[in-house]
């Protein structure tokens, strides 16, 4: 038995123990101790970088380790074996990729302006702010040596009174425990919260008359990186509480092939569903509800908008036919989950709402989103681009709309390139260059003072289109300008520093590679060509486009001058763009709130069309010839000129 | 800390640590030591007798323990505190009340001839013997690329090919978990077990073509101090397999008052709950599916039948409106309890079908019992009487039926009684004893050479009849001829001795006292009293009887004619008197098998009639009267003379 120690930054440290042979990145993950393996273990990504500080580690050799980071004792974990004790140093860079949880402040309206934003439209297009939640006041006789009907027929009785006496009334178990607690407590005078369709009604729950009721609802983003998360009262929309947190999935792999993958080995659905309804969503809502002061009982009912497998994963359904021809999955829409099914720390009757999938690989997100951008209602042009670990776009306008999704990576969060991170405290999220100088100027998310730790998506667009048009790297992104920031190893792979270690919150230097610079211009490529062949195959040009609204976890500092400039987007003028922020989120608000809204996107949902790249022949040729800066046809960005 | 050591009788122990001041009896509850405590651990029913042998206790003086027993150090657990360690033996009758798990023997006739008969009876009363379950092959095109529909949409519109396109199907989480898995293991062609009404369709679970499928359903009684279940196949009604055990609430009380008590304590209800689900239901269900090698998964509808306050416990609702002006229950009748509710290991989506109450006092073991008694279903008069720890009896005919309720106590199940046990092994269930020696010879349940370690009910009857009828007690039942067997303390209190300890299992003789006489006879005079008061409201005599139906868990061993003899049944020819076992079991059995049988016993709900004895004025003086051994008016009992 060997003693493992992790130390930490901050001076804390880990204890562990652990038998010969075993692998040092499982053992972090049975310690609970978070190390970043976007590629799920692979040695692929270079995340799970740690520093033996004394003992040895039986450790494979791989190309993110220089021979001398490797005398320094880096090691990566997912590649190191155990032989006897050992003391490893885990850099904070080594877990900012998944992102400790934050509850936002409300007090800042921008936190709360994109639900604001949402209701407004939805209620502009004509769609109710209206569920099907009500509270009803219900009185009773007190019962008597005459009158010796039982509490539930008393009860659905007087309930009949208020609702109509053909409805079929539910008292789900959990009502009926509290009951004859409550019909007591209240002096047979109470206020019943009911879901009320034609012909049923469903008791929720119970309160006196002077009881303070809180409705809450959930609304959360599942996405391959981030969860994200409201909970808002019922019938005003008030958003009550907001935070976000990374997946906690992401130690079994950045993307969804990998967790699919690895939800296929023995116990793996239940580790992954574990990973993200124990390990995320359930201490995300009991933060959130003790930050409100409410019970999680009092959230009665959720809406989830997440990509296909992670709808999948979250339900603990196998996901592997998604990812095999010909790409099945369980459901698009479905109305059968509740919250006592998955243990989410909710009340147990509240329905799960799903924002409907409609293929393999455009899931509920892209449909609440697309909701959210309103493209649906404008008999403009409209392109909506969600930029997640997979890419999802949609075109059309009120009378139609077409979607494709392209694996992306990633890297627009931070993923597949060294020094990314998500857009959080820390993350340089903008960055300019000085032509002569090579010096950069940055700005860094948090407080005055905050030291950086990484790059996130909108920093990495801006340092690569700053490489380029300060001529430090070349349209194949390869440097070709010498000085003090670039550096080349000893394979001769050239690296542009942004930040020395001495200056920033981390242990060594904040760079951006060719390895790098290569992976993003991938993830690009994968979104332009995207946008290309979908309008192809429409017969539109980009000129057409008429608005593109963007959407996803890139942040809003994203620069789309700089965008255009690498390529990923369109050139055409920059006032046609908009960020959404995070659209996926603002539609389970929606959908949360509005029945109506909820109708909508199945609708949505429902004619929505298809496409499916792959079955394109010339989706490769363009997607080739998007691995450029900004692309082999110079000619399709005329405004993109050097510094 | 003071280490407490439970000795037995066969020699094993176990150890336990307690503080100084606890209570010996919680200390064996949380160490898992049965020790029995039928009044709920007032130092009432003298249950959990345990010999000191070595340490010091801090216990309070009590009748039940003589001055010679206390010298010997015997002691009761319930007023016994802790001063530092001890060791305590805890004899076999200290825990023979609450009997342990029993799986029955299917091959013995006798086992099942009860089910079968309901069977018979209900079938020729023209009641189906069908219930909405059903099995349809379901047939799916294999999915392509041109085909993707996801696997819920396939799955519902071929169903719908069979049940129906205008049908609502509900496909819950447990069935959308497995089907990617289903559809592919049995290459989209599948079984499904479904509940069909007329517009709706609810699907269980799934099966590829070649799997062996069992539909069970948990048919299960609810007595105070018995459970007793059955597993039955949910098509033929066969019985596979069967079991009883003492309801684990036993340790928190006898009677159902002493339980609504103990419930009404902080974490009581649960307290409750956890006893007779995770401690007796679940063993009891794992324990006859792993006899019969079935998942507990394969139980797909549960019907239980108990008296109002079991069904209350059982569901953890509140129970004490029950015994609390003016006598109010949660539920009479309700369908919306399912397994994964209260984490009864069944199918999660079992629905739980519960006998209805007919009030607080009339439960659903009544109503189920009279089902199977099939008195609603004849012109004749008949009594329905059922022994448990409460008495009910149901008097009527095809065209009424009236029922009432008395609270006889546990002695019918050998509560009470100082040396009574439950019908089961090393129970003496039936004596003679000899006018002129004044010699037992009695009967034991159980393989020959079993030695006895207490008294039944049906043993009870005996021996109070033919000590009457010897002349050793007189009709107040007390002691007025001297013997060897015939002892008296020093307060003058007389007891037989029917087995000196040397012969018996156990560490003291099994005697009765006038003090275990006196209650018995209390508890028959309360059944009388109970006959006697009902049938004089409806204007009827014991004559007009024509058949008496005896049901509980006295044991079959009742010997009809000494039940007579000592005054708790009318004095009517013997013939007419039919002991028909566990007929809330049966009554169960019938409902679970049977739609049609489920709704009959909601009808005779609806129509009985329930009287409340206590308004009733002469009952008290009826009531006095019959606490004379046969009576205090001789006449009524022609029949009985001494030998």
């Amino acid at each position: 038995m060997a003693k493992i120690t992790f130390k930490f930054e901050d001076g804390s440290d880990v204890h562990f123990f652990a038998s010969e042979g075993e692998n040092l990145l499982d053992i972090a993950r049975d310690a609970n101790v978070a190390i970043d393996a976007p590629c799920s273990g692979n040695a692929a990504c270079g995340k799970c970088r740690v520093k033996l500080l004394s003992g040895e580690l039986d450790s494979k050799k791989t190309s993110h380790i220089t021979r001398e980071e490797y005398d320094e004792g880096w090691r990566l974990a997912c590649t190191s074996k155990i032989i006897d004790d050992i003391e490893v140093l885990v850099p904070q860079s080594a877990s900012a990729y998944k992102s400790r949880m934050k509850v936002a402040d409300l007090s800042s309206a921008d936190e709360v302006a994109i639900f604001e934003d949402a209701k407004k439209a939805i209620q502009e297009a004509g769609i109710e702010l209206k569920n099907s939640l009500e509270i009803v006041e219900v009185s009773m006789a007190v019962p008597s040596l005459d009158d010796t009907m039982p509490d539930n027929e008393r009860f659905v009785l007087a309930l009949k009174k208020i609702v109509g006496n053909e409805v079929l009334i539910t008292l789900p178990y959990h009502v009926i425990r509290i009951l004859p607690d409550k019909l007591r407590e209240g002096d047979f005078k109470l206020k019943a919260l009911i879901r009320r369709a034609t012909k049923t009604v469903f008791v929720y729950d119970l309160f006196t008359l002077n009881e303070k009721v809180t409705v809450g609802g959930l609304a959360i983003d599942i996405g391959t990186t981030t969860v994200s998360a409201l909970i808002i009262d019922m019938f005003t929309g008030e958003v009550l509480a907001k935070a976000s947190e990374g997946n906690g999935q992401i130690q079994f792999g950045a993307d969804v092939i990998n967790r699919i993958i690895e939800s296929t080995k023995p116990g793996g659905k239940e580790r992954l569903q574990d990973a993200v309804i124990k390990g995320t969503i359930n201490p995300l809502v009991r933060q959130m509800c003790k930050s409100i002061g409410i019970s999680t009982n009092s959230i009665y009912r959720m809406c989830v908008a997440g990509n296909t497998t992670m709808n999948h994963l979250l339900m603990g359904i196998n996901a592997d036919p998604i990812r095999k021809e010909p790409y099945i999955p369980a459901f698009y829409k479905t109305n059968s989950f509740y919250a006592s099914d998955v243990n989410i720390d909710i009340n147990p009757d509240a329905h799960i709402i799903v924002a409907p999938n409609i293929g393999s690989y455009v899931g509920g997100d892209i449909t609440a989103g697309t909701l959210t951008s309103m493209i649906w209602n404008r008999p403009e042009f409209s392109l909506f681009i969600d930029l997640g670990t997979n890419g999802e776009l949609v075109f059309g306008n009120s009378d139609f709309l077409m979607s494709c999704a392209c694996s992306a990576g990633p890297a627009f969060e931070g993923g597949d390139i060294s020094c990314g991170m998500r857009a959080t405290d820390g993350a340089i999220e903008a960055c300019v260059i000085d032509k002569e100088t090579m010096e950069p100027t940055f700005e860094i998310i948090g407080e005055e003072g905050t030291k950086a730790v990484g790059l996130c998506g909108s920093g990495i667009i801006d340092l690569i289109s700053e490489l380029y048009t300060t001529g430090i790297i070349n349209p194949k992104g390869k440097f070709v300008r010498e000085g003090k920031r670039v550096v080349h190893d000893e394979n001769g792979m050239g690296s542009y520093i942004l930040v020395f270690a001495e200056s920033a919150a981390s242990v060594k230097n904040i760079e951006i590679s060719e390895v790098d610079i290569d992976n993003f211009v991938r993830a690009k490529g994968a979104i332009f060509s995207a946008i290309r062949t979908m309008l192809t195959a429409l017969d539109f040009t980009v000129d057409m486009i008429d608005d593109v609204y963007v959407a996803g976890g890139i942040g809003s500092g994203i620069n789309m001058k700089n965008a255009v400039t690498i390529g990923m987007f369109p050139d055409i003028p920059l006032e046609k763009f908009h960020y959404i922020g995070n659209s996926s989120l603002s539609g389970a608000y929606s959908m949360l709130l509005s029945t109506q809204a909820e109708r909508k996107t199945y609708e949505i949902a429902r004619n929505m069309t298809y496409m499916e790249l792959s079955t394109v022949p010339t989706y490769m040729d363009e997607f080739v010839a998007c691995c450029f800066i900004p692309h082999t046809d110079s000619g399709l960005f005329p405004s993109v000129t050097l510094k």
